[in-house]
């Protein structure tokens, strides 16, 4: 396939002091306080090759190679909240995805922060800085922006939608593209569960935020870990766990078909044991339509008011809220990021205060 | 190849507490007033795929891919000083390789936060969070733990040098691996350079940090961006540009040849106009030896040496401090990240006083 190449750095660059000067926030924000930052790997597996390692002649003989961690990013700020917030992405993206907003705003990162929660920022085992996966793969430039605009639910490409929430600068555009980053290695919900459980016994007692694709190792930490207190999804993509039995049939869709995942009752009902909320944004058809985008979602929020159901016919407290039936319109699928995004937190904050979480 | 596997997610949960604990600063540590931080992309280019996009069957028709861009994550602390730093890591890490230490505390990110610096810190393009890239490239699990400690100078596997800065708990060493992430394209300084210098459109006038293969792409950025006003090059390890006609010989050592990069001269006389500093650690011998790990050095250091003389042959202001000659001893190839890594970043704020830089 021919490509054709464009250098864009003009365009980045003038983006790049947008960015700094906060079109949204005319008013300076006040300064952040923070008591103590850094980064960690935690979690993963060690391989090690038969034979022995010759300093002076190295081979794979004797060597080991460390994979399959999580990375985290963290900041304590001053007067912390009890609960951290622990923050894990969705696919194509790293835990750059809840740091600033593609037109150069605060992210989820600084936003609950500055509302003095402990936020640990995460890049899932196989993706980003974690990129060390024990399973090769194969990376290539696959062009899927116009499919990703269209799945987003910015639009149907070119077009943006009426009053979506999502600055339609090229430099927007630009940024969020740039976002994507590839795995490094098979997509494996259950090794990202295993390094989401470990960083928990870390973090201690946690609020766990996931998006899209995070949903499904959201709910399988929420499971393994004791430490995780609440859960906040963001439109969940994939991967909803119901106890085997119960599991609702497949729902097809004009972007392929959508499959319940059925665990064990008795690892089902642990996650009855926390608060549990999720939000959808707009642009999301009841009736099933031929257009790609649109259509990929409907099952997924279908499937989601299902899984809610379930978890509360056993006993448990889980929410969806639709947010056009709040009256909050044009929300992409980067609900975090989109232009209402303190509106958005907003809703989190007063879901985890009626829930004693803050 | 056979490989065994050990989960030591247990050893990672028992460093981890130490981790915020801060093993070497009993003291707790002021609080960091920070104005304002977030992350961005910037560089790279677009390719496009012929044909037109079908929003409800896509192919790669008439689809776009943005990559070779750069991720830098950005914290401007309260009164700042004018100049920003700009940190590139090296080979086979990512910005990562600047945040915390590997054994749990404060790194150059937040040293020089605390200094009142600006900080910005890079994933180089095909690297990280920065991952999607134009050419495709495969990824291997490949053992090579004990070929990096050796080449790091930590020691010869297994045994530590006497009196290396390095932390010598399993912990450590697990945080030092895991900190590693492959490339997800091919390696290209020019590349790299070409997204560092929009960076420094947008940064503005700043100071570059550079570790070990951020060396090459370094100098090309201090050559095309005027932004750069002083280069601090913690161990480069390859990419020496000299003159074309001014070149020294190949090095051959025991860990490979050492080829330097020959550049047009009025490329290379642009790396007079700021001031340079080089720094190398300890057991890096003048002779040479058939220890892999320690003779890679040698060359470097022999390199390095003819570099800065070529450098200031033409007027130019640089120096290469050997850390041993100032009775500095016991550090690793990861200079800033060493158990005496204030003390490094010491000799740094004394080398930006004596330059007026700070």
């Amino acid at each position: 396939m021919a490509l054709r190449a464009i250098t864009i750095s003009a365009i980045a660059m003038i983006g790049a002091l947008g960015a700094s000067s906060g079109q949204s926030a005319p008013a300076k924000p006040e300064p952040i306080v923070i008591r103590e930052q850094g980064s960690f790997a935690v979690g993963g597996t060690v391989h090690t090759a038969p034979g022995a390692y010759v300093n002076n002649a190295p081979t794979a003989a004797g060597q080991s190679f460390h994979g399959d961690h999580l990375y985290a990013f963290f900041q304590v700020p001053e007067n912390a909240r009890p609960l951290s917030i622990v923050m894990l992405h969705g696919a194509y993206v790293s835990g750059r995805s809840w740091e600033t907003t593609y037109n150069g705003r605060e992210g989820f990162q600084t936003i609950f922060l500055r509302r003095r929660f402990p936020v640990y920022i995460v890049d899932q085992p196989r993706r980003g800085r974690a990129g060390n996966s024990t399973l090769a793969t194969t990376i290539e430039p696959t062009p899927n922006d116009q499919l990703f605009f269209d799945q987003f639910r910015i639009g149907q490409w070119p077009n943006f939608f009426d009053g979506v929430q999502f600055d339609r600068s090229r430099e927007t555009m630009n940024q969020l593209f740039r976002s994507l980053t590839p795995n490094t290695g098979p997509y494996d919900a259950k090794v990202i569960a295993g390094a989401m459980t470990a960083l928990l016994e870390k973090t201690g007692p946690a609020i766990l935020f996931t998006h899209s694709q995070g949903g499904e190792p959201g709910w399988l930490t929420a499971i393994e870990s004791p430490n995780v207190k609440a859960v906040v999804a963001f439109e969940p993509g994939s991967g909803f766990v119901f106890p085997q039995g119960e599991a609702p049939p497949e729902m097809p869709s004009a972007a392929g078909t959508l499959k319940p995942v059925e665990i064990p009752a008795e690892d089902f009902v642990r996650l009855t044991r926390m608060p549990i909320v999720i939000y959808y944004g707009d642009n999301i058809p009841t009736e099933p339509t031929a257009d790609r985008g649109r259509d990929n979602w409907r099952v997924r929020l279908a499937m989601a008011k299902l899984w809610i159901a379930a978890v509360n016919r056993h006993g448990g407290d889980a929410r969806l809220i639709h947010l056009p039936d709040i009256g909050i319109r044009g929300n992409t699928h980067f609900l975090m990021s989109d232009l209402n995004n303190l509106e958005i937190a907003d809703q989190v904050s007063k879901f985890l205060a009626e829930k004693k979480l803050d």
